[in-house]
């Protein structure tokens, strides 16, 4: 089981400014995280691309629905901008503690998909290794093999072939241009 | 572990007319359940409001807001219309198979919600009983008593007093209407 972070009053009122009028914690997070752009924009961070040009191509949305998202999520909590680079300046973008934390979230909404929305000849696009017991974990949130719950920092992470090929398409349309 | 149900390639031509660009499950999901709306119209069915009218009080949207979301959630898969009453016709809305499997997501948004937006005066909205073991089994994924995946069928839930009468008030200001 997972330890839970007690969170600060600060970050309460960061993180749900507009819905404190609920104590429904599914209403709440939905001001944060309801909207497609923005869980897409998670997944690359996830995925270790952290700087905007990354996120923007693999999420295909365009350069405004990225910074806007982007600086939501840095408002909510989520995501901490870093300086990498001083001249010229440049940001990339991180996952804070409260980012990492929902995960989770994440891998429920990956069992979904992978059962539900694809066919049988597509296989999961990201495949995973248990590290405690070097098996492929299944889609969880129990791993199938050792039946300890999937934790982020436990699992190794390979795009399948087909998944590889597609975000290299993206990249290379990219450069294209 | 669940056992998981194959899809059909019927099921798949609904579900992802959109996305099918994509191998990626997390970008098929969110064409599906990426809008905050259709997320609480969720909730609803899941706390076994099956009435329109019901939804509507609670989630707080419009008619106009809640009647799409049921009908893309009908043409999507997660949804069945039933008639429960033929003069005035009436219909009710209820999960299908594959709206049920959607629920280790709920589960995993209100850990993330009850760790991370909540303060620490605020109790759980929804407290569960884990029935194989009788115990409250935390936010999961695994009853934090008997270690078993907390399964929807297993949950027996109860509105905490605050978030009751939250839900309440609800209902008393649309009948006061």
């Amino acid at each position: 089981m997972t330890k839970m972070p007690k969170n600060s009053s600060t970050q309460r009122e960061l993180a749900f400014p507009s819905s404190s009028q609920t104590l429904c914690p599914i209403a709440r997070v939905q001001d944060v995280v309801g909207d497609r752009w923005t869980v897409l924009v998670l997944r690359e961070l996830f995925l270790g691309n952290r700087r905007f040009e990354e996120i923007q191509i693999q999420t295909q949305a365009t350069p405004q629905m990225v910074a806007s998202r982007l600086k939501k999520l840095e408002s909510d909590g989520l995501v901490e901008r870093r300086i990498y680079s001083q001249r010229p300046p440049r940001h990339e973008y991180c996952l804070t503690e409260m980012g990492v934390a929902f995960h989770p979230v994440f891998l429920a909404l990956r069992a979904w998909g992978e059962t539900w929305f694809k066919s049988n000849d597509e296989e999961v696009a990201i495949q995973y290794i248990h590290v405690p017991c070097g098996q492929d974990p299944g889609l969880g949130p129990d791993c199938r093999s050792c039946a300890k719950v999937m934790r982020r920092g436990e699992l190794s992470a390979k795009l399948s072939a087909p998944y590889g090929a597609e975000r290299q398409a993206r990249l290379d349309a990219f450069k294209g241009r």
